[in-house]
């Protein structure tokens, strides 16, 4: 932090820099963004970081498959994929530089090595290490916009290795930490919803949301910010402001540790997941280290799991259910198929079809009722829940994904999201006579047991 | 140099790694060149060069134009457009390193820095000041197949520079001087031939030239190896074999600082350039530094000049002509308008539409008659010579463009060309009555004095 300064890093997402016009968008939005002064009165510095134009990234990709072909996909050399698949946002930086330039301003593009960007050498989903700021401190010192390319660092072998998807976000993140900065997370939405306004009329932009309430809502689907960038910001205490790149002007979310606005409330959104596949081994005996004997070989072979529940089955007896992608399902039910005898299971269903539908608030932790509340409204619609998953701030039901949508207006409606103010019903418009009922006791509802943060 | 090794660095072009497929045929030579044991039965060792695929370079450029439209390209930042380019070449590395794994062995992309490859900060243009080759021999020592992106180096900034068009075979000429190699340049053509073969019939492709007939050939405008990467080759003495990258079968010129074959040769082999333009500036009082006050503003302004000729045009008084790519004619035109005054010219000529044919030879240098008997060539077949310039191994003709083709093949014919053996006769077959009429006189010819190199 340079006194007399105030810095933000601005980050500009494929979508955002697709062409050159949506560039010169951007580059206005920085330009605007470095002419106003700051919070104290300070002279703003900007810092730019970018991701791959567009599909560039999808085409890279692709093209690598083109020279891959016949070769299996595992064995694929993922430092190999790392030093192509950066390309893309090296590309950009260079092209974002240009265009700022071209508006009369001093810039220079930033390669992740250049920019002093380190990383460990998990190639397809490296982690940073470390931040050396000395590049960008003398760029800012000189009033040279620095644009770096998002997504990537070098790792300790002198290769170029990539942070995954939404790694951009995470650079963002990482130097804004480093450079004792706030964070802006340009995209194409206006910020954090209460639900997916496309899913439910009356869903609201929220004015601020914590980092854990993003964490399980980017956990649960949410595409708006990558959870390892929420985490990371979480960490480094980063402020991150979510908006619009090309209509900044109409409003953002912002995410921090406390969300004052939020006082009141116990939900402060909803989150829909479609296509989730559930697989249930029926009738395990239930000896010690039987849950690994499962979730190992899964892991194994790369399958994320989404929530998992036990639940007794008989004495000494489970049934052990988890949910997934459903594009996922199949190589999961395979997996656990072959090693059903091994085990000693009974049986392995597999269905798909599923959604769930989560309320996710940071008020929950402290307030009882949510829960019996949320359920409830859906008895009032008439929702038929098939699994029910919590964790500290998040309950979340498995439905029917012809389910989901009513599902989730139902709610959203119940915890009045749609109202700027929270209302005195706002621990739920149905319920609210659920007093003393905590989440605790909901790991002992008939649907199952619940284990989170799997 | 590894004792007991014999390397080999072989750089393939942008149309000879265009897809999957023209990219499989060059993994395939490299695997079978490095199957093979070096002249002294040495183990072979390969390294690869590659260049952007196909139109890569071409497309990049056209999208840094859509982001500085508007703006003077001269003011583009050169820097900014280098880090931009250097992604074609690093891409093509990273699929081609992929391509030798798919095919079973190990390999290893490398960008220029990670390459060891370092330049000067002359962006678009920049010179390789340093190799150092550790990266690259580690990797060697592994059996890993090192796959360098051409045409970059690490600037003394930190930025990535690119060494202009041409620039990944001055690579892989910098490589092969580094580690002690041979050369290999892979492109879409069978070596180097005493004409085009598209033009004259009969030309046939050489076995050998020297640096210097290539160096002459490439500043005429032959497209097979860049002149900055014959130069380089010339100076550390890396012998250069051009040769087809899917047909390398199909026979290889080599590039060496003496060719025994073309013994009895004075010319080797003939070169057309078309799209010829010419300036003239008449009646100029021929004092000291006028020369300077013409070339300097067109040097400024980024104007390369071929062939400068001046002659007398009674007493005190210059005529000063040269020639350039027509494309430039009217900017430089503009220029010299622009300067008439100041500098006493009496009127300012412009032509087009014309082509420079000529006959390149290292044999050239120590045989009286060449001219001579080209010139009567000419005079057979009733060509109007509108200027003639020469080096030590070169003499050029100017003629109308739509004579340039003909003009081709009269010479090609005349120094019997086509045939493998030099004949007794190869001093040319029309004239060989020159004997005692160096070159030297050349320059009193009527046409025009000469003066190369420029």
């Amino acid at each position: 932090m340079v006194p007399g300064t105030f810095t933000v890093v601005q980050k500009f997402g494929g979508s955002s820099v697709a062409d050159a016009t949506k560039m010169a968008a951007c580059a206005k939005h920085v330009l605007k963004t470095k002419s106003q002064v700051g919070p104290k009165g300070e002279k703003t510095r900007v810092v730019v970081v970018v991701s791959a134009m567009g599909d560039t990234t999808d085409d890279l990709i692709a093209l690598s498959k083109t020279v891959t072909a016949g070769s299996d996909s595992v064995n694929t050399d993922t430092r190999e994929m790392d030093q192509l698949l950066a390309t893309g946002e090296q590309a950009a930086s260079a092209l974002v530089a240009l265009t700022l330039q071209r508006m009369g301003h001093k810039a220079r593009s930033l390669t992740g090595w250049q920019a002093g960007i380190f990383c460990d050498e998990c190639f397809g989903r490296a982690s940073i290490t470390k931040i050396d700021p000395n590049a960008l401190e003398e760029l800012l010192s000189q009033d040279i916009i620095p644009v770096i390319a998002g997504f990537q660092g070098l790792a300790p072998d002198g290769s170029v290795a990539t942070l995954g998807r939404g790694g951009s976000d995470t650079t963002a993140v990482a130097i804004a930490g480093a450079l004792g900065a706030t964070c802006e997370i340009l995209k194409d939405v206006h910020g954090v919803y209460t639900a997916d306004p496309r899913l439910v009329p009356g869903a609201r932009r929220l004015d601020a949301v914590t980092y854990d309430e993003m964490l399980e809502a980017a956990a649960l689907g949410s595409q708006v910010i990558h959870p390892r960038a929420v985490e990371l910001a979480k960490k480094l205490k980063v402020p991150v402001r979510v908006l619009h790149s090309h209509e900044p002007e109409k409003g953002s979310t912002v995410i921090v540790a406390e969300d004052p606005s939020a006082a009141g409330r116990a939900v402060t959104s909803v989150v829909l997941k479609k296509a989730v596949g559930r697989i249930s081994i029926r009738g395990l005996n239930n000896r010690a280290g039987v849950q690994s004997e499962v979730f190992s070989p899964i892991a194994a072979a790369g399958v994320p799991v989404d929530d998992i529940i036990q639940e007794d089955d008989g004495p000494g007896t489970i049934n052990l259910t988890f949910t997934l992608d459903q594009g996922d399902a199949p190589k999961a039910a395979g997996i656990v198929r072959a090693i059903a005898g091994t085990i000693g299971a009974q049986a392995v269903r597999i269905d798909g079809a599923l959604s769930t539908v989560s309320a996710v608030g940071a008020g929950m932790r402290n307030r009882p009722g949510v829960a019996a509340a949320l359920f409830e409204a859906l008895k009032h619609e008439q929702v038929v829940v098939e699994n029910i998953t919590t964790s500290e701030i998040r309950i979340s039901v498995v439905v029917a994904e012809a389910d989901g949508p009513r599902t989730a207006r139902c709610i959203h409606k119940a915890f009045d999201l749609a109202s700027e103010i929270a209302s005195s019903s706002s621990v739920g418009s149905v319920g609210g006579t659920g007093a003393g009922i905590s989440i605790e006791p909901l790991r002992e509802v008939k649907a199952g047991s619940a284990q989170s943060g799997v």
